[in-house]
């Protein structure tokens, strides 16, 4: 980790938001120096040996990774975890940290399909080749899935009892940050489903608003570190699947 | 947690292995007393209110939710990771748990893809409904995703330097119980694949091996606590897609 000059070193394609996403928003906001070594010149052989086995002997099956000192840390979740606890992104009780655990992972569902929608049948494949199938995919995602999702999430957020209005306790976590994406990512592939239904979840609205004006969600957000959100990540604008 | 005499509440649904197979292998080889609620007369309102915020604070998305005393876990990868280190089924160091968590993890997202074999267009709908989709998700998942996520797990069993064929280190953990669960879940799938292609993974094999003779799995196998795998479930044997 971060002890003396190392930086943590961020393996994550370098092109997309992505997974990357939600671990570039914790590092942002704790402050902590990193590297997106893949956006560096000559970086992808570094992305490239963090999923080999040859050269690493905890090698993870895919990116995100980052490294920290002696540690190779692969999945997002788990990632996030390592860096709420170090940095002030999580509860200190046992209680607030499984809490906490629980509710990204269930992030991390409804961002396996929002994926999903625009692949439904093949990661391998292209859209095009499946386009019949994520218009029904999306459809669905759509109708039922961001309802559900969305709707649970706004009632963790409501049925928080503590002062601040966030998800778990009375501080910020990674949770904030990764809801804030969510929601951000939704509205950017689903613009006419979002604008439509997010009167339902004022409580997460406001919770996104909160998150974007951080000063240093806030700094980071217009600098150029952002990547802009594309046809190649999770979270893709093809409007055929939003109407 | 399991303190004096509270044992564990686990809330699962009733009639299949499902998710919450892999917290009760974890229980079941740790020997701790468990209630599989949802099983027992009247068990199923209990089950619903573990999801519902009118009557918990911390409701969970969806099953499988463990109670320990004051706690209440939702999300099988959480509930494994308290698990383990309530009771030696994960290392004591912090790189060691981080490695089992996001083993663990990984797990997850095949055994997600495995579901979707069935449903790629709605969970909400039957399988008879997404039949023509299901045969072209089920055909990219033996030809590439089984290979792909199997195979590594056999790179991560072979690149482990320990003594004992474990996962992680050199002792059993719910990494190892999930792998043998996942190798179960996937024969009873797809089981013409897995004879063909199960040659190229000799760790895994013999991983599964072991552990379905440890005497408490093994018990626990022999036993009524067992659900039979069945079509209801995440590994469903629909012989058309296994062709």
């Amino acid at each position: 980790m971060a002890q003396g000059t190392d930086p943590y070193i961020l393996y994550y394609w370098p092109t997309i938001q992505g997974r990357g996403e939600f671990v570039r928003l914790a590092l942002e906001e704790a402050g902590v120096p990193y590297q997106d070594v893949a956006r560096l010149k000559s970086g992808m052989p570094q992305l490239e040996a963090a999923l080999d086995f040859d050269e690493e002997a905890l090698a993870a099956f895919a990116p995100p990774v980052l490294r920290a000192g002696d540690l190779l840390i692969g999945q997002t979740t788990n990632i996030l975890q390592f860096l709420g606890a170090r940095h002030g992104l999580a509860p200190r009780s046992e209680k607030g940290r499984l809490w906490c655990n629980q509710l990204q992972l269930t992030i991390a569902d409804i961002v396996a399909e929002a994926h999903d929608t625009h692949h439904p049948i093949s990661v391998g494949s292209y859209y095009e080749d499946q386009k019949k199938e994520a218009k029904a995919r999306a459809r669905d995602f759509r109708a039922t899935r961001i309802p559900k999702f969305l709707g649970y999430f706004e009632n963790v957020l409501k049925h928080n009892g503590a002062r601040g209005s966030f998800a778990v306790g009375s501080r910020l976590t990674y949770v904030d940050l990764s809801l804030f994406q969510l929601v951000e990512g939704l509205r950017y592939a689903f613009p006419n489903t979002m604008t439509a239904l997010e009167p339902q979840w004022p409580h997460l609205v406001a919770l996104a608003d909160a998150v974007r004006e951080r000063p240093n969600i806030a700094a980071y957000l217009q600098s150029k570190r952002r990547i802009a959100f594309n046809e190649d990540g999770i979270f893709r604008r093809y409007p055929e699947l939003d109407k």
